[in-house]
């Protein structure tokens, strides 16, 4: 049995994604307010990282669009740096059209500062300030939009509370072939965790996945994606 | 010569702060705007902790007061981490009173969400939204203002432009006993860099330090700050 075990773990896997092409958005985005100042989110780019080495893994070739994180780039794995949402928007565009599947995972800023300063802003001598934003463009909506050689599209969406019906809807309205929930008001999984748990939708069906490691829950959702991919 | 060298590299440096309790803040501040996002700037504390472990090595007692950053705590100093600004302000008051020194290396922002969303913000129709923000409390005019227990002031400017003069205000206007001026436009010194050049300014002097690594130049800064402590 022990030597059964030794077997399967130094056997290849099977290279299921082989010939196929995933790209990847992983990370947050950072949206300058000025030189030095900007707003970002808790997103660790953990959760994406782990599915772009789970997509190598099985043979893929991977792209990954990581925003600014501290995380060394999986084996195999094409890294593909930005710092704002219209610089990721830029780069999952042009990578999405050469892609059969397409995972947005950053958790990219809904909006950006509307008039960016040249120069480190001065406190002023009034208590208050009111900062300007305008919309960022939809990433995975505007993939899923996409007319010719569009990918499958996969979404995800970090909610703190009622995930499913938000989740659904995004779905729907932004028509995703799949969506990635999960509760990251939970303490322990999500944002910066090293575990996740999650729910699957698609048109027709869902899938939990229990609170488990990252890499774990990457190797089961690919397999998960291929599988709806393939239908 | 070599003897000599080896001789001067082991010999235990002169424990020139011995006695005295120096307190620093270092980093960023993070200023939530709801549970997944927030307001912060490029600073990464480097700075602040080179100060603190050239501190240390001269023999003060050495209290670090960090923002969010991925640094590990210099060899025996006592580290005590926050998010906000007002967490900062907080340890920094309670901490300042009971030190002979207090360097404010932090990037502390100036502005915090006026109003913390407890649920992630939504998405509206609207192209446009407006982040309304309040001044965060000044911590090193706080210290500085200090009536009982006041601990020598060293503030820090980071500037875009107009380097020297801003600083000149904010030593006069915060009642500083000493300022370091550093302009973080130039690449390669300053947020999130390995080295840094600056010039310290004091009522009645200014010294420049060249462009060097951050432990050097935290050497020198002490000894400059001991030596007006000391007058």
């Amino acid at each position: 049995q022990l030597a059964e075990l030794v077997v399967q773990f130094f056997q290849p896997k099977p290279q299921l994604l082989q010939g196929l092409t995933v790209t990847i958005t992983a990370g947050p985005t950072r949206e300058a307010i000025d030189p030095v100042r900007y707003i970002s989110n808790h997103s660790s780019g953990k959760m994406g990282f782990a599915l772009a080495q789970a997509a190598a893994e099985l043979g893929a070739k991977v792209q990954l669009i990581a925003g600014p994180v501290s995380l060394p780039t999986p084996a195999g794995v094409q890294r593909i740096d930005v710092q704002s949402a219209d610089q990721m928007h830029q780069a999952a565009l042009e990578l999405a059209v050469s892609s059969q599947i397409f995972i947005g995972c950053a958790a990219v800023a809904d909006y950006k500062v509307a008039q960016v300063a040249a120069q480190k802003l001065k406190k002023t001598a009034d208590d208050n300030l009111s900062l300007q934003l305008v919309k960022n463009p939809d990433i995975i909506a505007a993939v899923a939009a996409l007319l010719q050689n569009r990918p499958f599209t996969v979404g995800f969406a970090a909610e703190t509370q009622d995930v499913a019906s938000y989740a659904k809807q995004k779905l729907q309205k932004k028509k995703l072939d799949l969506i990635c929930a999960n509760d990251v008001s939970v303490p322990g999984q999500g944002f910066n965790a090293e575990q996740n748990a999650l729910t699957a939708y698609w048109a027709d069906g869902e899938q939990p996945f229990a609170l488990q490691d990252k890499s774990q829950l990457a190797e089961q959702l690919i397999s998960l994606i291929y599988k709806r991919y393939s239908q």
